[in-house]
C-alpha cells in the first residue's frame, strides 16, 4: 500500500517525481458539456436515494416505506438534528463542571433545568424516531429508559433537596450512555457490542487469573506473615489476608514493585523467588493472555459485525435496484439507465463534480452501453466510499499575468531549485538548527534574534513555493502539511510580533504569549518527519487509526465518566489541595488528618482528588497509567479499593487491550493488505481514459482511514460475500437490524 | 482442537465417558507375531538413518558422507557430549558466583582454572564438530572467536592481577553467547535472528518514538522550566534539558507517574494537557506500534525459518530415499520395502513399540502393497514426530488375584462412585473447605488438627482411584495431575509428620519444614482448576507455550547475564545492605553518603545492589518490571541512566515484546488452526484398523508442544511446500545451512 497523497501542493510533474503521491491520474472527457437526457421518474426515486446513501453510510434503521415515512427519515438523517443532539448531549455530558460537586457552581434549579432541556431534545428526537421506525421495534430501545430513569431521579432529588435533605443524583451515570445509545454513535456501539461478546471468554481466564492471585496470597500468608516483618512505614507485613490479596494485585500493574518485595527480600533472599514466579506469572503470562484473548475475541467479533455490514448494504442496494429498474427488451435483464443512474448519484453526494460521476459510470458500464444490470449497479456504494478528488490542473497564476517573466529562464531556474530534491534537505539542516537555538537560552539577545531570522527562512519557503506551485493545489483540502506550515509559520509570526510589542512598549512580557510562541517553534520541527520516507509510513498508518481512536475516545470517556461520577459520589472533599502560598497547616496531610505522614501526603498527591470532575478524570487518567489509589482508602474504607480494581480491570484489562488489539490490527494491515479489488478496477479506468492532460485531475485516496471496520473486510473469506440472489430476498429481505440490538 | 489427554489415569471407558481424552482408539494387530523378512543391506544405511533423525530433530549441520565423518557425526550427536556442553555451559556461567563480585568468594586461580576446563571442554567439542562438517564452513563460526577471546582476557587478567594492577574481566559477558552458538542451541538461535532480522523495522518507529520525546522534552523545557517550580525534593523542575528526556523516558514506563506531573499539576491544572498527550502518543501509541511491529515482523521471519526448515527436513527424507529405493520392476518406479523400512525406524527410534511402528507403516502404505514410494516415505519424520503412545490395557492387578472379590457387586459399586462426576465435585468442595482451613490461624488446636483429616481424606482418594483405575495407566507417563496430587500429598504427609515428630520431641518447630509444609498445602488447591473444562483450555495453551518459554528463558538469561556482568563492573559496592540488626549508622544511607535522604536509602532499596550476581539478576528483574534506577545515577554519574535506558529498551521493548507476540500467536493458534493432515490420516487409520479390543492403546498426544515452530506451519501457504522433484535436486540439493550463519 503507497502512502496517500498528503503531500501535496506541487505541479503534477513535480508530484509525479517525488513520489509524494501514489498515483496521478489524468482525464480527457469527451463529453464534457451535459446532455440532458430523458429521466424516468419513478414514484420511489427518494426511496432509493435513501436505500443508495443508507448503504454508502452504513446506515441500519429499518423504516418504513409510505411516501411519508421515507420524508421524516430523510429529515431524521438531515446533519442539522444530528448535530443538535449531538451538541445536546455535549451539554448534559458537561452539566457535570457546574453541578456540586463543581469546578463552576451554579445553582441547583439552573443545572436541572439545562437538564430538561436536554431531556426534551432527546424526547423530540426519539418521538421523531418513533415515526420513522415500525412501532414493535421502538420499544425494544434502551434509551428510553435512560430519559425516564433520569427523570425520576430528577424529581426525588428535587424533592430531597427541597425538604433539606441528602440525596444523590445516580442517574448522572447514565448520562455517558446516551452517547453510546443515540443512532448516530454506531461505531462506538459496535465497539461495545465487541466488548460484551469478549466478555465469557475474558471472564474465564480472569477466574482463573483471580484464584491465581488468591493461591499466592494464601502462600504469602503463610510463609511470610508469621515473621515478624515490617514494611517501610512499620506496619506489619503480610499479615491480613484482604491486604495481601488488594496489594498482590497492585502488584500486577506494577505500582507498588519493588516496595511490595523489599521487607521479604531484606529478611532473606529465596522470597524473591515468590515474587519473581509471581509476576512472571500473573504480570506477564496473565496479562498477555488478556490481551491475546481480547485480541481474538475482538477480530473474531468485529469480522462477524462487517459481514453483517457488508450483506445489509448489498440488500440496501438491491432494492434500489428494484425501484429503479427497467427492462430494455421483453425478457432480458432488468437494468438501469445512465439517465437514472446520474439522477441517484446527484441526489445521494449533491457535491461530487461531473467528471468524477463519469469516471464511475464508465467504471460500472464497462462495455459501454448505456444501462447497468444488477450486478454493476450493486457496487456504486462501494465506489463512492473511494475518496476521488478532482483537482482542476491549470496554469500558475502569474504565468497567465505575465508569462514572459514567469517562463524567463531565472524563474524556470527558481522553479527547478525549490523542486528540487535538495531544497527539502537544506530547510530539514535549518529546522534542526533551530531545534538547537530553541533548546539555547533565550535569555542571550543573539539568541533570542536569531527567531526573527529563522521566521524570515520559514516565510521565504513558503513564499518560494507558493510561486513555484500552483496556489490552490499548493492549499488544497488534503495538503496537510502544507496547511500545517502555513498557520504554524503565520501564527508564530505574529506572536512573536504581538511578544516584542508589547515588551518595547512596557518591558512586560506575558507568560500566555510566550508560551504559545515556544508552542509554536517546537511545533514547527514536528515538519522534518513528514521529509523521511521511512516515517511517513509509519506516521501514515498512526493516522490511519485516527478514527478508531476517536471511537476509543468516546469509549473511554463514557467508562471516566461514570467512574468519575461515582467517584465524586465516594470520595468528594475527602483529599483537598492548598495553594502553594496557604500556610493552612493542613496542607501537610491534604485537609484529612488520617493521610498525616501518609505516602499520599508526602508525594505531594493532594491534588489528585474527586473535588470535581476535571479533577476526577485527570486522576481517572493517573489511575489508568499507574494504579496507585492507598490514600483513597486511608481517608475511607479498606473497600474504598474495590472501586480502584474495578476500574483497572475495566479500562486496564479490557479497553486497554481492545486499543492495543486494535494498533496490532492496523499495522499488520498495514503490512499485508492490498488494494480492495474495486480500487484497483477504478484506478485501472482512470488509466485506460488517459487520453490527453484536461482540466481534471482525480486522485485516488487510500479509503481504509474512512471506516476502520473495512480493514477486516480484507479478512473475510469470498463466500461470505456470496449474494443472495433469489427475488424472495430483494423484495421482502428482512436483513438484520444490529442497530437495535441494545449496546 | 480438543484438550490433549492429560487427565490419564482411567480405564477406557471411564476415560472415554468423562471426555477427559480428546480420542481413544484400539487397535487389532492381525501380525503381532513378527516375522524376519529379508533385509537388503546397504552400504549407507547409517547415513539414511541419520538423515532421518536429522529430519526428525530439525538438525541441520551439513556433514561430509564419508563413512569415518558419518560415524564421527553420530557420536557428535549422541546424547552424552550434548549433555557434557550443557553442563559445562551451565559451570562456566556459574562461575559468576564465585569470582569477585561473589557471593561464594574464591580465589582467582580456582575460578580460572575452572573456566580453563570449561574452556577445553569446548575446544574438544568444536574439535570435533570441525572434523564433522567442511574444513571451509568450520571458520565462519563465532564461537571460535568468543573463546579466543576469552583466552586473551584471562591471560591480561592474570597479567595484571600478578603485577597487582587492576583489571577488567570484559570477557565474562561473552560467556552466555556460548549457550547462543553452542549447536544445540538451535531454538535461541533462531529467536536471536528474528530478533535481528525485526530490529531495521523496529529502529525507525525507535527513532521516531525518541524524535517525540526529544520534541515533547523541548517543549517542557520550554514550558516549565522557567517557572521556578520546584520538585517533592526541592529540587529545579525541569530546568535540565537531558534530565527532562530522561525524566519523560522513564514516564513512559509508568515508573515515575505521577511524581513528575504533580510540581505542573500544582502550578497549574492545563500542564496536566501536556502530560496526558505525553503519555497518550508515547506510552500507549509508540509502545503498542513497537508490539505490532515487533509481532508482524516476529511473525514474518519465524515463518520464513520455519519454510527453510520443512524444505530442508524434506531434502533429507529425500535423500534418505535416495539411499534405501529400490525398483521392483524394470522402469517402475524406486520404492523402499516395509522390511528396510522397518530397519530404518528401528535404528531411528529404538524406543518405538511393535505397534507403533506397524501403525505408521500401515498409514504410509495405504494400499497394503509391502512397499512404498517416495511420496509416504518423505512423510515419515512428521508421523514419527506425532506422539501416539501405546498403553497396554490389561485388567486391573487385583482383578487378576482375586477376581471374586474385584468383581462382587459392592466393588463394583464403588469403582462406578470413584469414576462418578460427582466424585471429583466431592473432592474439589473439600479442596475449598480446605482453603478456608489454612486461611485460618493454625494457632488453634481444631484447625490445626484438621490437617490431618484432609490428609487423611486426599489419601484416601489416592487409594481408591488406585484401587478402581490399573496402577500403570494411573501413573502412565502423561497423567500430569495423577503425578502431581501423589507427590504432593506423599510429601505433605511426610513433612506434616516430621514436624509433629519435632514438636512433641523438644517443643522445637523448624521454620524451615513449617514452610515446606504451608507451600504443599497451598499448592495442592491447585488441583482444583483441572476438573473445570474451561479452565483446562486456557491451562493447556499456556502448558503448550511451555517450550517457548523456556527459549524466551534462555534468550532472557543470555541478556541479564550480560547487563549483570556490565553492572557489576559500574556499580560494585556503590551500594550496600546492612543487616537489619546492624547499628552502624552508614545504614540509613546504604553505605554511601550520597544517598543521604535520596528517595532510595528511605524506601529501603539498599538491596538492589549490583555486589554479587544474584542481586544483579534480582534487581534485573526489578527493573523489568518497572525501571526505577535514581539510586544508581546519584552514586555514579547521571551518565548511568544510559545503562538503564539501553536496559529497558532491549528487554522491556524487545524481548518482552516476542513475549507477548508469541503468546499472542499460541492464542490465535489455539482458538482456530485444525489438526494437521498427517494427524488426521493418522487418527482415520487407527479409527480404521479399531476392529477388536487388544492388548495395545495408541493414544495421540497433540504435538504442537513438541516444537513451537510448527505453530506457525499452518500459516504457511501450500504453494511453499511444493516439493523440489527433479533428480539434481536430490542427489546434490544443497540446502540453505541455517546453523552456520552467526546469531
Amino acid at each position: 500500500v503507497q502512502p496517500p497523497a498528503q503531500g501535496g501542493g506541487s505541479t503534477l510533474s513535480s508530484l509525479l517525481s517525488s513520489g509524494r503521491l501514489s498515483r496521478y491520474f489524468i482525464l480527457n472527457f469527451q463529453s464534457c458539456s451535459f446532455s440532458f437526457e430523458y429521466i424516468c421518474v419513478f414514484q420511489d426515486f427518494d426511496l432509493a436515494v435513501i436505500y443508495v446513501s443508507d448503504a454508502l453510510y452504513n446506515r441500519n434503521i429499518y423504516f418504513d416505506t409510505s411516501p411519508q415515512a421515507v420524508r421524516l427519515y430523510q429529515l431524521y438523517n438531515h446533519w442539522l438534528p444530528r448535530v443538535l443532539v449531538y451538541f445536546f448531549i455535549l451539554v448534559d455530558l458537561s452539566l457535570a463542571l457546574f453541578e456540586e460537586p463543581a469546578v463552576v457552581p451554579l445553582p441547583t434549579w439552573a443545572t436541572m433545568l439545562v437538564e430538561l432541556l436536554c431531556l426534551l431534545v432527546f424526547t423530540i428526537r426519539l418521538g421523531h424516531y418513533a415515526k420513522v421506525i415500525p412501532r414493535d421495534k421502538f420499544w425494544k430501545d434502551p434509551k428510553n429508559i435512560c430519559i425516564i430513569l433520569t427523570l425520576i431521579d430528577m424529581i426525588i432529588y428535587g424533592a430531597l433537596t427541597a425538604t433539606d435533605c441528602y440525596g444523590v443524583r445516580w442517574s448522572r451515570v447514565l448520562r455517558p450512555l446516551l452517547l453510546v445509545n443515540v443512532t448516530e454513535g454506531r461505531q462506538l456501539r459496535r465497539a461495545f457490542r465487541s466488548i460484551r461478546n469478549a466478555l465469557p471468554e475474558i471472564f474465564y481466564v480472569f477466574l482463573l487469573f483471580m484464584f491465581s492471585i488468591l493461591t499466592f496470597s494464601l502462600m504469602a500468608l503463610k510463609l511470610l506473615g508469621k515473621r515478624g516483618l515490617k514494611t517501610i512505614d512499620g506496619f506489619p507485613y503480610f499479615t491480613n489476608y484482604l491486604e495481601i490479596v488488594f496489594d498482590l494485585y497492585v502488584l500486577v500493574t506494577t505500582a507498588n514493585s519493588p516496595d511490595i518485595m523489599m521487607p521479604a527480600y531484606n529478611s532473606h533472599v529465596i522470597f524473591t523467588v515468590f515474587f519473581i514466579l509471581y509476576i512472571f506469572i500473573n504480570t506477564y503470562i496473565f496479562m498477555s493472555a488478556f490481551l491475546a484473548v481480547v485480541f481474538n475475541n475482538y477480530k473474531k467479533y468485529l469480522k462477524e459485525e462487517v459481514r453483517q455490514l457488508v450483506k445489509s448494504k448489498r440488500h440496501k442496494m438491491v432494492r434500489a435496484f428494484a425501484i429503479l429498474q427497467e427492462r430494455r427488451e421483453e425478457g432480458g435483464e432488468p437494468v438501469v439507465t445512465q439517465a437514472n443512474w446520474n439522477q441517484l448519484v446527484r441526489l445521494v453526494q449533491p457535491g461530487i463534480s461531473n467528471p468524477h460521476r463519469e469516471l464511475l459510470w464508465s467504471v460500472s458500464d464497462d462495455k459501454n452501453q448505456g444501462f447497468i444490470g444488477k450486478l454493476a449497479f450493486v457496487q456504486l456504494a462501494d465506489l463512492l466510499n473511494i475518496e476521488v478528488i478532482t483537482l482542476k490542473s491549470r496554469p500558475h497564476p502569474l504565468q497567465s499575468l505575465c508569462p514572459a517573466f514567469y517562463l524567463s529562464a531565472p524563474s524556470r531556474l527558481l522553479c527547478r531549485l525549490v523542486e528540487h530534491r535538495a531544497f527539502v534537505i537544506v530547510y530539514d539542516l535549518i529546522i534542526l538548527v533551530n531545534a538547537v537555538f530553541i533548546g539555547l537560552d533565550e535569555e542571550n539577545p543573539m539568541i533570542s534574534n536569531s527567531e526573527w531570522f529563522f521566521l524570515a527562512l520559514y516565510l521565504l519557503e513558503i513564499l518560494l513555493k507558493l510561486y513555484v506551485f500552483e496556489p490552490r493545489i499548493f492549499f488544497s483540502k488534503h495538503s496537510f502539511w502544507n496547511w500545517f506550515d502555513t498557520i504554524i509559520v503565520i501564527s508564530a509570526l505574529i506572536a512573536t510580533i504581538v511578544n516584542s510589542a508589547l515588551k518595547s512598549a512596557g518591558g512586560y512580557t506575558s507568560r500566555q504569549i510566550l508560551d504559545i510562541v515556544f508552542i509554536l517553534r517546537v511545533l514547527r520541527l514536528i515538519r522534518v518527519v513528514d521529509s523521511i520516507q521511512r516515517f511517513r509510513i509509519i506516521i501514515n498508518t498512526l493516522i490511519r487509526i485516527g478514527p478508531a481512536i476517536l471511537t476509543f475516545g468516546q469509549l473511554i470517556l463514557v467508562v471516566y465518566y461514570i467512574f468519575a461520577m461515582v467517584g465524586m459520589e465516594l470520595f468528594k472533599g475527602k483529599v483537598r489541595f492548598y495553594d502553594e502560598n496557604s500556610s493552612n497547616p493542613a496542607k501537610a496531610y491534604c485537609g484529612n488528618s488520617l493521610l498525616n505522614e501518609s505516602v499520599f501526603a508526602k508525594s505531594n498527591y493532594c491534588k489528585n482528588n474527586f473535588n470535581d470532575v476535571v479533577s476526577s478524570f485527570i486522576l481517572l487518567v493517573e489511575l489508568t497509567v499507574v494504579n496507585q489509589c492507598s490514600g483513597f482508602a486511608t481517608v475511607t474504607h479498606a473497600s474504598a479499593r474495590i472501586f480502584f480494581v474495578l476500574f483497572h480491570i475495566v479500562v486496564v484489562i479490557i479497553i486497554l487491550n481492545i486499543f492495543v488489539s486494535f494498533v496490532l490490527e492496523a499495522f499488520y494491515v498495514e503490512y499485508s493488505v492490498d488494494k480492495g479489488d474495486l480500487q484497483t478496477a477504478l484506478e485501472k479506468k482512470i488509466e485506460e481514459l488517459e487520453l490527453a492532460v484536461a482540466q481534471y485531475v482525480p486522485v485516488i485516496m487510500n479509503t481504509s482511514c474512512k471506516d476502520y471496520a473495512r480493514m477486516f473486510e480484507a479478512d473475510l473469506d469470498p463466500e461470505d460475500f456470496a449474494e443472495n440472489e433469489d427475488p424472495e430476498a430483494q423484495t421482502n429481505g428482512n436483513f438484520s437490524n444490529p442497530t437495535f440490538s441494545s449496546a
